[in-house]
């Protein structure tokens, strides 16, 4: 069976590109070391390996259902393989020693969940959300809300949810009705219904906790009005809350991860025989939206990271088929009756392996390069470079989260198509990631709520510096590679150099009309463009780290390069000259024609 | 429910479009009007949508099974929806009087199936295989094979299938080992196992006629040694013949049709106490191939009107839930308490549905043009025309299979974004879509077989004759074009006339290199630019059809035609750049660098 991820790769990225090691001379990583690093990614290879991706299929198959004690029944050996994660300690990899945490730095605590994720994203959810939703808490909450609710989930006993959307709210937060009226002991009765809600309901913990965005009375309209409450499942004196399981969402895909319909309040219990869900403030009113954005995020590398590892696990998939299945001939082959040859002789497939190398390799790069930056962010010498360095990773976050997404499935439905008909049955595994895959470019903001946060707000904010951080990374990048041995890695960055270029004009070109929906109208192939130009710039990085460097390692990084600059990167071009034109051919469509 | 597919734009394309009454003066339809035209495809949207439609799901989620009795057990619904559609007729709407048939144009049963296939693909498979299996029989079938065989079949008292990968030969024909041994009676005796066979096992109809492609003793290696067998379940005097189903296998997608693995003569039966399947040989032996293609072009525009259909459905159900669903406010709205607006009216939404409508009714009007090519190869008035029809009817085959197979499963994925995540729910159609879609660039030749078709043999075939008959015919249209009143069209006409040239350079430059294998390690972008051509060009057909014309209806194919040229269009040049270069970075990646 081929490894979901690739050991040297995660090496070549941590140690000889982004120096992780370097983080160790700093005052909050000091205890760590490279032999740490490396017993913590060890020690998630192999759990994962063992026990999270042998039972893929298994949670895919035996989606989880309602039985007739109302409680949700999941196969055991997901309760069993979460446990051995937790028993390890892995919950609180990135959490502080104050709470029970190793205090990793973010860049290998990612790298080292990136194993879990491509070897069983339905199982590994339940615990990188509990995780998202205790950073929160962490850095938000009370020191008695971390004492009552941090503690237990970085230990694992209870797990964490995030509650946003509603039935008639996903995309428009501003729109939310779930309300939350104040009590008198200080604490809130919630009431609302709570929709696609991951991980919302199960049995694996003795205690669920649910971060909630509700309206409080008195707040202004829209998204300035939302607070953030916890809602639990059993108060802490083991009263069962008023959190009700209304029904489980049947999906295409990630299926061994529960995903909910819940009411809160409905009125099924009554803690102290009252109405509504007990809830408890986090920080102050009508900042709630605030306070969610941090785990917001998180999770949307956390879900670039996803995309990005079931790219990686079909690439690695496909590749060992191709390895092995023999078809057809060499297009300049005479004699029919030659033995076939394995397909990876073929162009064509070789073609679609170098895709997904591209992809996949590309995706995991940038989802450590921002990890790294959330690092740095942490640890900056100085409130300058946490400042630039912050506005860099806003820049980055809506295409670590996008384009992966758009482009891992891409790498999946390439790897399917590299099996041909056995890639379209269950018997093998690549028809599972694509399914599971197909999630990623909707959860944690569609493509097109991205594609409006990038062009509408991150490149615009503070004048234009999160552009300029993103325009002088590049470029230094570039000014680097123009200097290259490699006359390959020069004309890389020459094209690189004018493809960002571009980029600048188009942005420009389109915040000059005058008409903010004519400046978005085509914020999706923004999105996409500034994607593959980032792309790009992480692929001609990784070729400069291997400049000089012996052996087929380094020979495949210097390929996928060229690859991607002469495949990929020439379909920036077309999608900014309609950004740059703010072409209102969709804008203008008149919904009756349709 | 949205309706799976437009009366209103079939009505377009065959009749303002396509002129298809006019093949009523012609001798071989001249029973046949509007009136009847009409007729059958009133008639078949009646039983599609609710015979075939309703059951679309549970064919899905009610997986074909064997039994105990070693039966497949299929939902009692699709055997009854299936007898509805043979009680009327429908499975002779092609073939001639002469054998049970209705005698109807191509064109116009192609449209009337297209009903089935947007409704229900798992449920059509069925008759359309028969269909093809007894169109191929009729055509090279003895007298005494037609009685035997077609008659049935047309009568849908037998099904039919097409055998020809085995588990080691897919996409290479050449290495197939299935074998059959004259016996004195002039029969075959046929041994080996054939995977992939579509309707290959069920209890639908009392008896199944395999076609199947085997060797016999004394051919030549590679495919031209291949013959054709008829292979039936029964013998016509009732024996069971040494067929034995091995095993169904699990898809992710297109469920509803069973798909098996089939042993054939593998001594679970031994008819007349010998071994070995009964075979009757079709045509001459060594001229297998030939005789299947005459079936397998067939099955390749449907493949592609299965994909467009499914795509159409997607399009149709997303677009009615962008009516009716409301998210958002404007991107210049100033009122955050403002009423949200149904999600049609963002400009992404908006994109994501003409880029639909742009795909389906591209690929509906290709597939449609094609079949009507079918009608004027079988009616021409003089054998130059029927050549120049005919090679371009072959050049068009691989762009109608694959274009649809590649840009509707697009299309399903953007009906699944604009859902969000209703859309990756099994409650809601159009995550099976794009299951059931993602099957059409894998079967009857994945992408790269038909990209090494169209570059390596369909655009080079009698002197490059395929190639002109294709440029000659949108040149017309460009001409016309070149003088249309609105300058949108006359802008796409230059843009057209620019693409086509690139096409005919990109070819010729691609065989100028000397090297075969160079030539060809970029045909599927070959394949990909062609077809974006080739659907640029249909779109204008649509435009100078709707030109002067008022109302919603003309409104929308305008649009979509601008989205095609402004947002499709521009993808090819960079492709055609990759051909004519003859881009070695695939052919020659080394295997071991992966």
């Amino acid at each position: 069976m081929a490894a979901p991820l690739s050991r040297r790769d995660l090496q070549f990225l941590l140690y000889e590109w982004l120096d992780v090691e370097s983080l160790t001379a700093r005052t909050e990583f000091a205890e760590h070391s490279r032999e740490t690093f490396d017993a913590v990614l060890e020690l998630s290879e192999d759990i994962a390996t063992k026990r999270f991706k042998p039972f893929n299929k298994l949670g895919d198959a035996n989606e989880p259902y309602v039985g007739p004690d109302g409680k949700v029944v999941l196969p055991d050996e997901i309760s069993s393989g979460i446990n051995e994660f937790v028993k390890a300690g892995l919950m609180g990899g990135s959490f502080d020693e104050s709470v029970g945490g190793m205090s990793l730095p973010t860049v290998i605590n990612r790298a080292a969940m990136a194993w879990f994720q491509a070897s069983n994203p339905g199982m590994s959810s339940y615990p990188f959300l509990t995780v998202g939703n205790a950073h929160l808490l962490a850095e938000y909450g009370t020191p008695e809300q971390i004492e009552t609710w941090v503690r237990p989930l970085v230990e694992g006993r209870y797990f964490g949810t995030m509650c946003l959307s509603e039935p008639q709210a996903g995309s428009s937060l501003a729109d939310i009705t779930t309300n939350a009226v104040p009590a008198a002991d200080g604490t809130y009765r919630v009431t609302g219904t709570k929709m696609w809600i991951s991980a919302g309901e199960h049995e694996l913990t003795e205690n669920i906790v649910h971060l909630v965005l509700v309206k409080v009375p008195g707040g202004a309209p829209g998204v300035k009005g939302i607070s953030l409450m916890i809602v639990p499942k059993f108060l802490p004196d083991g009263t069962r809350n008023d959190v009700e399981l209304v029904g489980l969402n049947h999906k295409m895909g990630n299926r061994a991860t529960t995903n909910t319909l819940l009411n809160f309040g409905d009125g099924t219990h009554r803690p102290a025989d009252e109405p509504g869900a007990v809830g408890y403030l986090v920080g102050e009113e009508h900042r709630g939206l605030f306070y969610m954005f941090h785990m917001m995020n998180e999770a949307r590398i956390g879900v670039g990271s996803m995309a990005m590892a079931l790219g990686y696990a079909g690439y690695l998939a496909s590749l060992e088929y191709a390895k092995v299945r023999t078809q057809g001939r060499p297009a300049d082959a005479k004699d029919p009756s030659s033995p076939p040859v394995p397909i990876i002789e073929h162009a064509d497939v070789k073609r679609m392996l170098l895709a997904q190398k591209s992809y996949v390799e590309g995706a995991l790069a940038l989802v450590l390069y921002c990890s790294r930056l959330v690092d740095e962010s942490a640890t900056a010498a100085d409130a300058a470079e946490r400042d630039r360095v912050t506005l860099l990773l806003d820049v980055l976050t809506p295409i670590a989260k996008s384009w992966p997404s758009q482009w891992c499935l891409e790498a999946n439905s390439l790897a399917i198509q590299v099996h041909g008909g056995y890639g379209y049955t269950r018997e093998f595994d690549v028809e599972q990631y694509y399914r599971d895959n197909r999630l990623n470019p909707i959860h944690e903001g569609t493509h097109g709520i991205h594609g409006l946060d990038l062009l509408g707000r991150k490149v615009v904010m503070a004048g234009g510096a999160g552009l300029t951080a993103l325009v002088e990374t590049i470029s230094a990048t570039v000014e680097r590679a123009t200097t290259a041995e490699n006359a390959e890695t020069r004309d890389h960055a020459a094209s690189l150099r004018d493809a960002l270029a571009d980029l600048v004009t188009a942005t420009r070109e389109a915040w000059s009309v005058g008409d903010p929906a004519r400046t978005l109208a085509n914020a999706s192939l923004y999105l996409e463009a500034a994607g593959h130009i980032v792309i790009a710039w992480i692929w001609l990085e990784q070729e400069l780290v291997a400049a000089g460097k012996q052996g087929d390692f380094y020979d495949g990084k210097r390929l996928a390069a060229q690859y991607f600059f002469r495949y990929e990167s020439p379909k920036v071009r077309q999608q900014l000259v309609m950004v740059g034109s703010a072409d209102t051919t969709t804008l203008e469509a008149d919904p009756a024609v349709f």
